[in-house]
């Protein structure tokens, strides 16, 4: 079953098609350097997980217009027939360095940087900055329930209330990178290799005459993995009528799942009635409306798995992230805009990260790199071709559990965290005063800067 | 520019699957009917504007298992021969009666209702969810935008910020139906027929010399459709300068836009600008992190148009609703869950609506239609066939226009709203309270009900 899709050269602003026809009219084709960063972390979040890279280079090396799409762009937006004929040209031809996806990172470093003739630059930007931004609130999100409950396994639910069904691939990825150990989605699982997860809603429970029957009919159908929902009419008695139903085939009973009510109340009740029924090995799953601070809660309750839908899949407290895709440098000349609360820094950037503890160090790219430091921008694309193959969800996901274990306590706080400091170096330090001095200057401004 | 689809018949949950191949080895070929509805309004909702079903058409027509998809289900899922063939061979042939798009609704109201072979009905629910839940809050968000600016033209600025870019354009859609008057984006400007919106970015300006020489080039690009970006450097020297590049090119200054800043007092002082050059013509656009509550505080600014982004394109402050697909018929049977507070209705239904400031009326489907009350729900697919074409995103806009007039000041207020009521009818109240009643009775259960 296949659709049309919704990628095409069209996925961006209007104004980045105009302003691209602009520069390939005027032959402004030098390189620029836009760099893709969060200008401040939402509210409770003391670090990110970078994720939305992979969507990202898959959109660069395809990104073209077709010839219906430049159809369009002649009739609609106005464009002449030399417009259209260097559109029609145009590939990413550019290079990407980036922060891999599963590292954590913070405010003001840089996840992705494209250095590429301006016009290719300035076209990627909606696209890139959706998929970045997208992706790394989800894994963020994801990331906190993992430290919240360190022990459970967690599971994706979210299929049902994510925006779109792309968006439910991307979640499912998203939280597998941050340690999630399976997906409700069938698609996402099958396509990123994850552990699928599921038996039965309440609809089929309501299906039979009465729950002993819809439980007896699931069992005999799926021997061996069935986890019963417990809590369609009351949940300790479903718990009941699932060990008289396991007990009466004789099998193993794997586990039931708990989805409304007083869950840490009931999985202690559950676990008793499970443990006097000698079914010790049989697990419970909780779901229904769970985030971050719902699991920490149920921290002391006898839960061996978690589904998490809604919260984690759309991040409810944090949607989105302040995100920026900014122009850097134009043509090897560093540039910055100056509108209030938006300041942005120049030039090509990396970042050093040190031992636990240490603040990072934002530098320029050129800066002499420090010793024993490790930089975090990574060149993962050249002359628009990707350098290595699309990686594993698993390699992504180690990755992350290796900056997990390096991420300070006070950063990993679900409320009021203390991210890690990100200083500049001193080279950074100056061109930005520079340039924001000469700037003032040439507009006739007070220099504001401290 | 065509990448692999992410819509398959692979895009459910594993329990849907699961169940369904259940369903299909006990030949429970049964119509069930199932009730997709809102539970409850999120905070500071008065009411949802329906959207979504137009994809859920498309699905549900769509919707089959490839050969491939069967093989992984047989690979992974662990289904047998005959478990396939009956997966392999089911389409959707069931009925469809929903509440057409761009109309106002309430919770505990069905937006859509879908009676088919329990199976098939089963196998959709993540997909129909999905985009109703999406859909409905985003054009929620995009009403209220509407509501608190009524008289400024509103612009779908979401792209870069939505969760994937099939987010962007259903919400360049929703927000469409919602009375926006355009869009950024423009494959989905292309795709449905909108005005598509947008002239220049910061960087644009950051790529020339200085600002005058962006202005100037931009304007002999794209003579008498620029709106130029003032506040690269300092917001009014950038409208004086905008009023210089017009006037020494002798044409009409089209517009500025404001990107930051205190854009009431940013506003009024362009204004006075533009009209002291002649440009009483030349409009105001202003951008940058907007939603319905600053939009309310800048309704006595001059401000003409605004680009609403994030905010809007991920319904920022409840970026998914507490929605529900519940089955409520089985075998011609009515059913329901006691969950705790996640009780459901029995039946099929239909909503009645009243005069302006008359509570709704919520009946069961083969209730006697009151006199003098529109039904809301219709049938749009039977036998798996849609019964109209799909329609132009103007007749939901139009069908939102005329709900909007009906709605009454208390629903529409952007805080503290009152919902208007939802009364059920004497027959469902008579069904609800038996079948509650027959349900505890049977498993020995307390009648908690009043």
């Amino acid at each position: 079953m296949e659709t049309t899709t919704v990628m095409s050269g069209l996925c961006t602003d209007l104004y980045e098609i105009r302003m691209a026809a602009s520069y390939l009219r005027r032959g402004m084709t030098a390189p620029a350097t836009f760099s893709l960063f969060v200008r401040k972390l939402p509210r409770d979040r003391g670090f990110l997980v970078a994720a939305g890279l992979a969507d990202c280079l898959d959109f660069l090396q395809e990104f073209h217009f077709d010839t219906d799409e430049l159809s369009y762009l002649s009739d609609v937006v106005g464009l002449d027939a030399d417009d259209l004929a260097a559109l029609g040209e145009l590939r990413f031809t550019g290079e990407v360095r980036a922060v891999p996806e599963g590292r954590v990172v913070f405010a003001g470093e840089p996840l992705l940087e494209v250095t590429a003739p301006i016009a290719q630059a300035q076209l990627v930007e909606t696209a890139l900055l959706n998929f970045v931004t997208f992706q790394t609130s989800v894994a963020t999100k994801a990331a906190r329930c993992r430290i919240a409950a360190p022990h459970a396994d967690l599971i994706d639910f979210a299929a049902r209330r994510t925006h779109g069904l792309e968006a439910a691939r991307a979640v499912a990825r998203a939280s597998a990178i941050a340690g999630f150990a399976g997906t409700s989605y069938v698609a996402a699982a099958r396509e990123f290799g994850l552990p699928a997860s599921g038996t039965m809603a309440h609809s089929y429970i309501e299906a039979f005459p009465d729950e002993r029957a819809a439980f007896t009919a699931f069992a005999e159908d799926f021997p061996g993995i069935t986890v019963f929902l417990v809590d369609t009419y009351d949940t300790l008695e479903g718990v009941r009528r699932a060990i008289e139903v396991a007990a009466g085939r004789s099998e193993e009973l794997v586990g039931i799942r708990l989805d409304s009510g007083d869950l840490a109340e009931l999985a202690r009740r559950s676990r008793r009635l499970l443990d006097e029924a000698g079914f010790a090995d049989a697990k419970i799953m909780a779901s229904g409306g769970l985030d971050e601070h719902q699991l920490a809660d149920l921290s002391d309750a006898p839960i061996d798995a978690f589904g998490i839908g809604t919260r984690m899949g759309v991040s409810a407290d944090a949607p989105s992230l302040d995100s920026a895709y900014k122009l850097v440098e134009y043509d090897h000349r560093p540039v910055m805009k100056l509108s209030p609360g938006k300041l942005t820094a120049p030039g090509s950037k990396q970042v050093h990260r040190g031992a636990p503890g240490e603040p990072e160090l934002l530098s320029l790219r050129d800066d002499i790199a420090p010793s024993g430091r490790e930089p975090l921008l990574e060149i993962v694309m050249r002359d628009g071709v990707r350098l290595h193959d699309p990686e594993n969800v698993e390699v992504a996901r180690r990755r992350f559990e290796g900056d997990l274990r390096w991420l300070p306590d006070m950063a990993r706080q679900l409320t009021d965290p203390s991210p890690v400091e990100v200083t500049w170096s001193p080279k950074l330090q100056r061109l930005t005063g520079e340039l924001r001095h000469a700037l003032a200057t040439r507009m006739g401004l007070k220099d504001t800067s401290e």
